[in-house]
């Protein structure tokens, strides 16, 4: 489609171009005349059938189209599906960004990675900060998280009030003791909010998420009882769940080490931020706390996502420099398995368990609960906040439909609450919402430093190899005679394990001999009719000796 | 090792091949004397670290090496980690297959396909039946399960007498009527069992598992109340759950159709054997019940795995031949994601929701259960069979531990509970049991035709070819002077998009003919040296450029 035309006096729009129908890459624009801000900007992780690629961003064309008008960004939290896409936006926008304090240290320590600074008019802002751009003017507002600085946004415009909730939970007994900000959110309620805009991840779950101290609770009993070491994994950011961790070692006479480079990165700098404590003589290096008696050890470490090249994943695989893990080890792996990663989570569990050590993992027993709200958590966010109008965001397509259900069940009027996708533009005035078009959305694949160089062919190409494998033949034509001189020799990578398929590859490169031989001087000054005939004669007697398909990649020497 | 000495006389051996440390390829072996009984024989699916293979068979390395000794192979019940590996054995090993009615029936629509018939002796069993095979006598015994006939064995002999519990759950109230034979687990319990091998697969898991019926009321419930059609997928061979969707679907005045390959295979074997009861009337061609009236249909389908090719999943993509999915249907998938399929079943019904279907779906809403015991039920078949030995079976090792517990939680001295993996020999006496040694284990993969044909390089290969592609290096030499004549030609295949990326491939090419230019006459006559200065000088560049590491395979032609 053409370039969106701005919209006109009176009428805002509401643009993600990532974040809908998925969960990653959030990205959204509102836009208001000659303003357009941004809500986040973040990554997605490669799906399986995107082999070899790094992360996903979101297609930002649209923005690049209307370069001009774009003011800010404004970021809700710290994680990478809210932040990991900003140093390559920043490569092709400069805008300045704001955001609480840990959030833009997280962002400036991945900047520091791509060598690149922020904007100079970039700066964090406490909860309860306005900051005006344009016609706009956007307030930062408390919310409980997996991370700690947490919020969302209030954004002000002539045209009405949306309020942008961020990742959110309400948690009445968080571990900061930071609730999330219930009087601001009945105040702009009852001031009349045109749009809410809130996160759909548990929108199927009933009921509430319990509070982050639960699992203090839990870790500490575990802890107590532990009679040997023990090895603690959580996401790196879980700030709050460290700190638990920290004080049950501290209670219980235990150093804390720290392993894996992105937790060391977190706790280094959510320290010097003084989000977290670590009391005068609690942590110790790893080295050193090697040699400590087992019972006065504890290890915070990454992998609990079973990630390959994680600490815990080498711990478990004995493949760690240091750490050993031996009978008498307790394990905790205080996270659940993000969809995807169940597998690798179990691999490592099943291998911890044959080290001897004892293992505790799992969503059911205590040690990990979600950072999102459930069903009576959104449905108060929807009752504090009262919108006119409703769009669910942060979600698969069913997340976003359930969460449409629960607006209609607080009594939201039906046709106020609008389900879209990524490049649906949402165009709402004093009275109305409604869907008006599209603006391009999907994904830039990041493969090493190439940013959008691999697409649709490359990946069918990968699949292709990675599934059969590769055939290459080549042959040696005398350019002027169109006879063949040499070959055709055949290289197979992926394919079959040569030394025991030399009959199979012999007669393989036979066939396509006589092929070639029988149309010698013919069609054969065509390159593509010899290429063709290669393809096809191997293709199809593969394909009858073993029902798979390699690539087959005929090359001609002219000679 | 060598050649595992058969055990003397007073000893037998249990000898798992397959379905220790994994769910998947059942198969193990007991061995007296001169004679080895096997139990099940199934397959196992790929991992994904395993690009292009079919399906995963077990090592049976241990059982040529002693063809002459094994005599037949008992079946649990018709699941494919339990009999899809019998037609590749039979093709190396003939003997009888002993098993229940239906799993047999399905056994032998699986040879049809492969072309090969039962050994002659084979026949099949009722519950309750015992077949004598040299010095064992194995007794038939009926358990519940997520397929009809699912039975266990008590296989009795001179040293002692061993139960398998097969898959097992306890119902007590199962769609077909017939319970799990509690009278004759108890009556062995008190005659004295040597060795339990019991189902470990929800070990970790606290309670019970409710009855089959539970999920035909909710079921039921779910269709009396569906306005349009409804469309339900379940496992194929989950009989009893199509039973009671069929009875709901005649209950509501609803036709049923099947759709799917390996559910109308499934169908038609259950009927035909009469585990299935389609009432007069109520079965219809598809195209004859996408005639009727939208709440007088319902379609029964494969797909509940969200698997690429099966008919829900082209219905969720809109790319099924007949059936489109519409506003007003209601999907119920009745199954949960096996681990690992997460994803793919997560993307069928955010598809299903676009189309706009009501769609039912997880493990929360009653409208599965699982087909195995959970702990109590392990406990219960504990004390009912009160063995002397117990070696938890049919799990990863986190439930082979976890299983491990709850039998020294009923009071089995921890001395006599072992945990092993695939290969383990465990020798029993009348009065010990210990693991004396290991016989080869392991994975042979299927690839089209192939069988054990694609290895660990193979493997290898297609995992770099799928994560970065190819490079094919060719160079034309002159045999005798050893000058560079021709090339380097450069192509490339699933690295970059190559229209968009010429100049790269172009500073490629010149950086190898630069390598290759400077190195003439001397090293040069060595192709094993020519081939390493491409692969270094090519993958260095690339990698500094790119950060991505294609295969580089150098191909010289000689001129």
């Amino acid at each position: 489609m053409g370039k969106l035309a701005r919209p006109g006096p009176g009428k805002l729009q509401f643009i993600p171009l990532g974040g809908l129908g998925e969960i990653g890459k959030n990205l959204s624009a509102v836009v208001y005349g000659n303003d357009i801000i941004l809500i986040d900007c973040g990554l997605a992780f490669p799906e399986p059938d995107m082999p070899g690629i790094d992360l996903v961003l979101p297609d930002i064309t649209y923005l690049l189209e209307n370069k001009d008008r774009v003011r800010a960004i404004f970021l809700t939290h710290g994680h990478e599906d809210h932040i990991g896409g900003i140093p390559y936006f920043l490569k092709q926008i400069q805008v300045p960004i704001y955001g609480t304090r840990l959030t833009l240290g997280i962002v400036e320590m991945k900047l520091q990675e791509h060598q690149i600074s922020l904007h100079p008019k970039s700066h964090p802002v406490d909860p309860g900060d306005t900051i005006r751009v344009g016609s706009f003017s956007v307030e930062f507002f408390r919310v409980n998280h997996s991370i700690p600085d947490a919020t969302g946004l209030i954004i002000r415009n002539p045209v009405g009030t949306i309020v942008h909730t961020g990742d959110f939970k309400f948690d009445h007994t968080p571990v900061d003791g930071h609730v999330a900000d219930f009087h601001k959110l009945a105040q702009v309620g009852s001031e009349g909010v045109l749009l809410l805009l809130a996160d759909s991840t548990n929108a199927e779950r009933p009921g509430y998420t319990p509070s982050e101290k639960t699992v203090g609770k839990t870790l500490d009993r575990i802890i107590e009882q532990a009679t040997g070491r023990v090895l603690v994994s959580s996401f790196a950011s879980q700030v709050h769940r460290i700190q638990q961790v920290v004080e049950s070692a501290v209670r219980h006479g235990r150093h804390v080490a720290v392993v894996g480079r992105s937790m060391e990165n977190v706790v280094q700098k959510a320290t010097e931020l003084h989000y977290l404590d670590f009391p005068e003589g609690t942590w110790m290096s790893l080295d050193n706390i090697l040699k400590q008696p087992a019972n006065k050890t504890l290890i915070l470490t990454t992998g609990s996502q079973g990630e390959p090249m994680s600490a815990l994943t080498r711990m478990s695989t004995s493949d760690h420099k240091k750490v050993e893990i031996m009978s008498g080890d307790t394990v905790i792996i205080s996270a659940t398995a993000i969809p995807g990663n169940e597998k690798m989570v179990a691999r490592t569990v099943n291998n911890l368990y044959r080290l001897g050590a004892e293992v505790y993992y799992g969503p059911n027993i205590g040690i990990h609960v979600s950072g999102h709200a459930c069903q009576e958590e959104l449905k108060l966010m929807l009752n504090l906040v009262k919108p006119k109008f409703f769009i669910p965001v942060h979600g698969e397509y069913r997340h976003l439909v359930h969460h449409a259900q629960l607006a209609r069940e607080v009594g939201i009027d039906p046709s106020h609450v609008l389900i879209g996708e990524n490049g649906t533009v949402f165009e709402l005035t004093k009275d109305s919402a409604q869907i008006v078009g599209q603006v391009p959305a999907g994904k830039v694949l990041v493969d090493g430093f190439g940013v959008g160089d691999v697409g649709n062919i490359v990946l069918r190409d990968r699949k292709q190899l990675s599934n059969d494998g590769i055939l290459i033949v080549v042959v040696g034509m005398d350019a002027q005679s169109g006879l063949l001189v040499s070959g055709p020799d055949i290289v197979s990578r992926g394919f079959v394990y040569v030394r025991e398929s030399e009959a199979l590859l012999d007669e393989a490169r036979s066939r396509v001999k006589s092929a070639l031989t029988a149309m010698e001087g013919g069609n054969l000054s065509e390159w593509s009719a010899i290429k063709a005939l290669v393809r096809d004669t191997l293709g199809r007697f593969l394909w009858d000796r073993t029902k798979r398909r390699p690539m087959i990649l005929p090359i001609i020497m002219e000679v």
